[in-house]
C-alpha cells in the first residue's frame, strides 16, 4: 500500500484533542482568544460570503449546514438540534466543522464542533456583552442549566469580569450540576428557586433552554430598567424563549438579519421591526449602548461566521501544540488524472 | 483519560478503505451494486428532500455543501471543482460525505468520495445508458480521458454490456494513461487521434472534459443519428461541452431541471426549453428512448441524491468487511446537559 501524500491527509481534531487544548490553553484565555478572534470576524463581517444555513427539518428537529468564506478561506460546520435528545441520553445539539482553501477546494482542517460550538457561542456572547452590556456589569441571571450554562458563565467571567450569577432551572439538578461545575472558578454562584429571584440584582440575563416551542422564560414584569438579555436558546422557526412586550422595550441586536428573523425571538415582530447589526456598533458605525435606562437584547441564533472564526482560532492553536491527527480523507493519486491507476495499484 | 461511548464514535472510510473495499468487492460487481442502489432511490424520487447545491464560487473554482434526505437518513457530500488543480498535480474535483440519522441528527458514517463520486457518477451514467442507450449498442466513444474516464468505461461495461471503447483527449498523454489503465479489463480499447475518430461506430458518446468556460468538444455536424450522448463535463454555469445544435436536435434527460438549468449544457437553451426527468423514465411514468433514429442526451451534473445511494451502499458494505475505523468526531457525556462536567474531568 503506498502512502498518501501529505496534501490527502487532513489534520483532524477529534473530542479528545478538544479537551486536551482546552486544559492545554486554559479556558478562559482560550474563551479571550476565541472572542478575539469572532471580533476581529465582525470588524471585516462585510467581505464575508453570508448565506442563510441550510436547514432539513424532520419532526424531530432539525441538521443544519452552515457556510461561509472570506475569499481565502472556505468554512463550513454540520450541526444537529434535536430537543428530545436530552431524555435519551444524547446530545441536543452535536456538531463539526471543516476549514478548506478557496484556492483549491482541498480542506485544511477537520474538527469537532459540540464542545467548540459551546465554546465560541460563549464568547459572542460575552464579546457582545463587553460592547453592549452596562458599566460595571458584574452579575448574571443565568436562566437554563443545561450544557451551555457553565461555558458562558465562564465567557462572562473571562471577557466581561462577571464576578456572581444566579443559577435557575426548571429542573433543579441541572442547576446543582452547573453550581457544582462554577466551584473553585473564581466565581460567587447563587442558586436559585425560581426565575424571579435569579434576576435579583442582575445586569446581564442570560435565557438558554432547549424546548421547542413558543416559551416564555422571561416576562414583561420581570425585565427592569438598564439590563443586557443575552438570549441564546431561541434559534430556530417556533422556538423563542421571551415574552413579546419585552421585544417592544428592548433595542434589539442580531447576527444576521434575514437568518434571525426566521430563527431567533424577532420571529415573534413584524418582519420590518427595526434591529442593529452587531458588526456596525463593533465597527463604530452604529450605536450601542446609549443610557443607563435603555434594555440592550442580543437575539443570539449563532452564525456562521462565527464557526468559521472559531476553526480560524482553532488551526492557529495546532502547530504549536500538535493536537490533531492526519485524517487520510483525500484521494491524491501522484498524476491527478490517474484516479483510477491510483486505485488499481492499491491492489499489490 | 474517559473513552468515548459508542454513539461519539462514527464510521469513518478512508482512501485507504475505499480502495480496499472497491478490491474486496471487486470493481464491476461494486459499480453494479452502486447503480441499483441509486436507481431504487430514483424510484423514490419523490419523497426525498431536494435542494439545489450550495455553491461557494470564486475566481479559481467552486466549493458546494449537496445536502438530501429520505426523511429517516441524512446525507451531504462536500466537493469542490477546481479546474486548474491539475496543473498543480492536485485532483479538479474532491470530496468527502456524511450520513446522519434524521431522528436524533447523529452522524453515522464519514467517508472518502473523491473516489467514491467517480464511482457513484459512472454507475449512474450507465444505469441511464441501459435505459436511454440504443439497443445492443457496445462501443462507447469516451473524449475526455481524465480522472473519471476508465470509472464511465468499466461501469458501461459492467452495467450495458460496452464491448469497445474508443478514446480521445487533447493530450495524448491521458489517452496513453487511460487505454493503460483499461487493459485486461476484458475490453476492445482503441486509441484515437480525432474526435471525429472516436466516435466513428459508437452507439454511446460520453464527453468529461474539465475546461471551466463554454466548449464546444462535440459539434453539430460530428454527431449522427441514433446514438446516446452521456454529457458528464458541463456540470457548473459557464462551463459546457456540446454546440447548442446538438440540444436542439436531441431528446433530454436530467436528474434535476432547477439545477440542470443552471449547471447542465441545458443553460445554452430558453429556460423553458423540454426536458425530461429521469426519474419519471425510471418508474415509467414518462418514455426514454422511442426510436433507432432519435439522439438522447443525458445532461449529467450529478445530484446529491446519487451521493445518497453511494453513501448508503457503502454504509451497507461496513458490518461484512470491516473496512472502516471508528472516528472520535461527537462529544457525548454521560449526562447529556453536563458537556461542561466531561471536559472538566478530562483534565484528570
Amino acid at each position: 500500500m503506498t502512502q498518501p501524500s501529505d496534501k490527502a491527509l487532513v489534520p483532524f481534531v477529534s473530542v479528545d484533542h478538544m479537551m486536551r487544548l482546552i486544559h492545554h490553553i486554559g479556558i478562559e484565555p482560550m474563551l479571550r482568544g476565541l472572542a478575539d478572534y469572532i471580533e476581529a470576524d465582525f470588524k471585516r463581517w462585510e467581505l464575508f460570503d453570508k448565506t442563510p444555513r441550510v436547514a432539513s427539518h424532520s419532526a424531530e428537529g432539525v441538521i443544519e449546514l452552515m457556510p461561509t468564506s472570506d475569499g481565502e478561506v472556505y468554512g463550513f460546520k454540520y450541526v444537529n438540534g434535536h430537543p428530545k435528545n436530552t431524555a435519551e441520553g444524547l446530545q441536543t445539539v452535536t456538531a463539526f466543522g471543516l476549514l478548506a482553501d478557496v484556492g483549491n477546494g482541498y480542506p485544511v482542517l477537520l474538527s469537532e464542533m459540540t464542545i467548540l460550538t459551546a465554546m465560541r457561542t460563549a464568547a459572542t456572547s460575552a464579546m457582545v456583552a463587553k460592547h453592549l452590556a452596562p458599566k460595571g456589569a458584574d452579575t448574571m441571571a443565568m436562566i437554563g442549566n443545561g450544557a451551555q450554562s457553565e461555558f458562558q458563565t465562564l465567557a462572562m467571567k473571562a471577557i466581561c469580569g462577571l464576578k456572581s450569577v444566579r443559577l435557575y432551572d426548571t429542573d433543579p439538578a441541572a442547576t446543582a450540576k452547573c453550581a457544582a461545575n462554577l466551584a473553585g472558578h473564581g466565581l460567587n454562584v447563587v442558586a436559585c428557586d425560581t426565575p424571579e429571584d435569579a434576576i435579583q440584582g442582575a445586569q446581564i440575563l442570560t435565557t438558554c433552554t432547549a424546548d421547542k416551542q413558543y416559551a416564555t422564560i422571561l416576562t414583561d414584569n420581570m425585565v427592569g430598567a438598564g439590563v443586557h438579555i443575552n438570549a441564546i436558546g431561541g434559534d430556530c422557526p417556533g422556538k423563542t424563549e421571551l415574552a413579546p412586550a419585552i421585544l417592544h422595550r428592548s433595542d434589539i441586536f442580531v447576527e444576521f438579519p434575514p437568518q434571525t428573523r426566521i430563527e431567533g425571538e424577532i420571529q415573534q415582530l413584524a418582519p420590518d421591526h427595526p434591529v442593529t447589526e452587531l458588526w456596525q456598533v463593533i465597527t463604530g458605525a452604529a450605536a450601542g449602548r446609549t443610557s443607563d435606562r435603555q434594555i440592550t437584547l442580543f437575539d443570539s441564533v449563532g452564525f456562521a461566521i462565527e464557526d468559521f472564526s472559531a476553526l480560524r482560532y482553532l488551526r492557529d492553536q495546532l502547530p504549536a501544540t500538535g493536537l490533531y491527527h492526519p485524517l487520510d480523507l483525500l484521494a491524491d493519486p501522484d498524476d491527478p488524472r490517474d484516479l483510477f491507476g491510483m486505485v488499481q495499484r492499491a491492489a499489490s
